[in-house]
C-alpha cells in the first residue's frame, strides 16, 4: 500500500469473455473474419470455454452455454454479450487478503483453479458498478 | 489471404470498454481497489472517454454517458455494462478493404480518428452475434 492505494499489481489484461449460445456465429467470425484460432478448450459447469490468443498475451474467451449454469442464465437474461474482463495480476493471495481487509466484496475470498493452469478469483460486480472483474495469476507467477 | 482466411493482422487487445452513468463507482473502484489510473481523457458525442492503462499496452476504457448519444442509449437499455472490445491491428486500410470485398458488414467502411491519435473502425455487431468489435491502428503503425 502507498497513500491508501494498493501497490499496482495488475500486470495487464488476461482475457475478455463473451457469453453466447450454441447458435452464435461468434467463433466462426473470429476465425474467418479476423484469423484468430482456438488454442485451448475447457469444459465448465454448463458451458464450454474457448480461448483465442490475440498475440500479445491476451485472449478472447468465448463462453458457450451448453446446459444450466451461470453462463446460460446470463445469456437468457442479456442475450449473447460481453460477460467479464480478466486482469492478469501477480501476488494474488496477498491482493485478495488486502482487499478483504479493506472490505472489498469478493466472489472468491481465496483463489480457485482457472483455465490453463491459472489461479483466479472474481471481485463482486457491485464493486465496479455492474462490471464483473476476474483476477488471474499465471502458473509460476511470483 | 491464406486458405480463405485473412493473414492474421490482429496484434492484440487494445482496450475493453465499459459504458456507465455518472453515478457509477467504476472509476473510483479501478483507482482505489486495483490501483489503475486514468492516463487519457477525451470528450465524445454525449460521453466522456477515460483510458486506464493496464501496464501491458492494453487499457480499460470507461465510457461515461453525459448527454444524448450512443453510450447514453446503451446504458438506458442495458444498464452499465461492457460495451465493446477493441483489437489492435496493423494494416487497417487493407484489412477493411478485404473485409468489404468478402461482404463482412462494417459500421465504418474507412478508418476514422479514434482517441490518442489512433485510427479506428467498428465491425457491425451482427457479424459476431451481438459483440461489437473495434479495430484500432496505433499512430505510426505500418
Amino acid at each position: 500500500m502507498t497513500d491508501g492505494r494498493p501497490t499496482g499489481r495488475v500486470e495487464g489484461v488476461h482475457h475478455v469473455a463473451f457469453a453466447h449460445d450454441a447458435a452464435s456465429p461468434v467463433l466462426d467470425a473470429f476465425r474467418e473474419v479476423l484469423g484468430l484460432e482456438v488454442a485451448h478448450v475447457e469444459p465448465g459447469a454448463g458451458f464450454v470455454e474457448r480461448m483465442l490468443p490475440t498475440g500479445d498475451g491476451c485472449h478472447v474467451q468465448l463462453l458457450e452455454a451448453c446446459g444450466p449454469g451461470v453462463v446460460d442464465k446470463f445469456v437468457e437474461r442479456r442475450g449473447s454479450a460481453l460477460h467479464h474482463v480478466a486482469l492478469a495480476v501477480t501476488g494474488l493471495d496477498d491482493l485478495l487478503a488486502e482487499l478483504q481487509d479493506r472490505g472489498v466484496r469478493l466472489v472468491d475470498e481465496t483463489p480457485r483453479p482457472g483455465g490453463m493452469g491459472t489461479r483466479v478469483a472474481f471481485i463482486h460486480p457491485s464493486v465496479f458498478g455492474g462490471l464483473l472483474v476476474e483476477l488471474v495469476e499465471q502458473p509460476g507467477a511470483p
